[in-house]
C-alpha cells in the first residue's frame, strides 16, 4: 500500500509548495519586500514552519522561487491574452493596451518589489538578475510576434524594445498614481506610431 | 553682539540640515529605503541624535524633506543640462540623451526607493505623492520647452508624455543592468520618431 500514500504526499508536498509561492506574491504586493517575512508567508499561506523551511530554507529562497512561478504565469498569461486579440486594422492598439494592463498588474508589483530589493542585495541580485534576461526576452519575442514586425528593418527592434520600456514606465507611475485614462491616450499614440513606423500605415496627419 | 553670534548659528543650523539631506539621499542610494535609518543617517551627515531628531523627528520627515531638497536640484539640474544643447539639426537626440541620463542617475534611484517605499506605506504616500506631481509637470514643462514641442497640435502632449514614460522606463531597467549602450540605440531611435512626428522632418526610410 506504500505506492497509493506515496502519490498523495508527493502532492500534498506540491500543493504546499505552490500555496507557499502564491501567499509570497500576495503578501509582496501588500506590504512590500520589507514586510515580505517567512512568517506572514507561512501563516498566509497555512503552512507549517517547519514545513516553510523545508521547501525554502531563506526567505531569499522563498521570494526568488515565488517570482520564477510568477514569471512563467506572467508568459503565459500575456501570450494567452495577446493570442486572442483579433487581427486587422486597430491590432496594433489592442496589443497596446494588453501590454499596459500586463505591466500595471499585481504580477508587475511584485517584480518591482524585487527589482528593487535586488539593487542593494548581492544575493538577490545574483538571482533576479538572469530571471529578468530570461522574461525580457520572452516578452520581447511575444510583443515581436503579436505586432507582425519584422526586425530585420532597420530601427524596428529598437522601436519594440522602447515600447516595452514604454510600457515598464507607464506600469512604474501607476504604483503610485491611478492613471488609467492617461496611459490609454498616451498607448493609442504609440501605437499609432508603430503602424506609421512598422507598418508604414499612414495615420490623419496631426498638423 | 547678539546679531552677530546669531546670524553663524542660523547658517550652522541650515548647513546641519543640508548635511542631513544630503546624507540621506546617498544612503537611499546605498542602502535602499529599508537601510535608511536616522542613526546611519546621523553618523554619515556627523550631525547629533539630537541635533537630527530637531531638524527631523521622524525618519518619514527626513526622507520626505530629502526628496523634496533633491527635487529641486533635479529639476535645476534637468533645466541647465537642457539649457546648453545647441540648437539644430540633431537637437532632439541630444534633448533625449540628456533625459536618459537624467532618469538613470542617482537621482533617479533614490527617488525610486521612496516611490516603492510609499506604494505600502500611507503616510509616506501622502507626502511623495504631491511632490511627485509638481515633478512631473516640471519635468513635461522643460521637455516641452526643449523640444519646441507645440502641445496645441493633436496628439502631440500624449508623444511628450510617452517619451517621458519611456525614460522612467529605461531608468528602471538601468536600476539592474548596466544598459548604457542599449539605452542610447532606443533613445537616437525614438528622437528620429519625434522629428518626424513633432517637427515633420523626413527621415531616411526605414523600408
Amino acid at each position: 500500500m506504500t505506492t497509493t500514500t506515496r502519490v498523495p504526499q508527493a502532492d500534498r508536498s506540491r500543493a504546499m509548495r505552490l500555496r507557499l509561492l502564491e501567499a509570497t506574491v500576495e503578501v509582496l504586493v501588500e506590504r512590500g519586500f520589507s514586510g515580505t517575512t517567512t512568517t506572514v508567508v507561512s501563516e498566509r499561506a497555512g503552512v507549517s514552519r517547519g514545513a516553510q523551511l523545508h521547501h525554502f530554507p531563506t526567505r531569499n529562497d522563498l521570494v526568488v522561487a515565488a517570482v520564477e512561478h510568477l514569471t512563467v504565469l506572467r508568459g503565459a498569461e500575456l501570450a494567452e491574452a495577446l493570442s486572442g486579440l483579433p487581427r486587422g486594422k486597430g491590432r496594433s492598439r489592442a496589443v497596446l493596451r494588453v501590454l499596459g494592463d500586463h505591466f500595471s498588474s499585481p504580477v508587475f508589483t511584485a517584480a518591482l518589489e524585487l527589482w528593487v530589493a535586488a539593487r542593494t542585495d548581492e544575493q538577490l541580485l545574483a538571482a533576479v538578475g538572469p530571471l529578468e534576461q530570461r522574461v525580457g526576452r520572452e516578452t520581447h519575442r511575444l510583443t515581436v510576434e503579436a505586432l507582425g514586425a519584422d526586425e530585420q528593418q532597420p530601427g524596428v527592434r529598437e522601436l519594440v524594445q522602447a515600447t516595452l520600456d514604454l510600457v515598464r514606465g507607464l506600469g512604474l507611475a501607476d504604483t503610485i498614481t491611478d492613471d488609467g485614462r492617461r496611459r490609454g491616450r498616451i498607448l493609442d499614440r504609440w501605437a499609432d506610431v508603430l503602424d506609421q513606423q512598422i507598418h508604414h500605415q499612414t495615420t490623419t496627419e496631426t498638423a
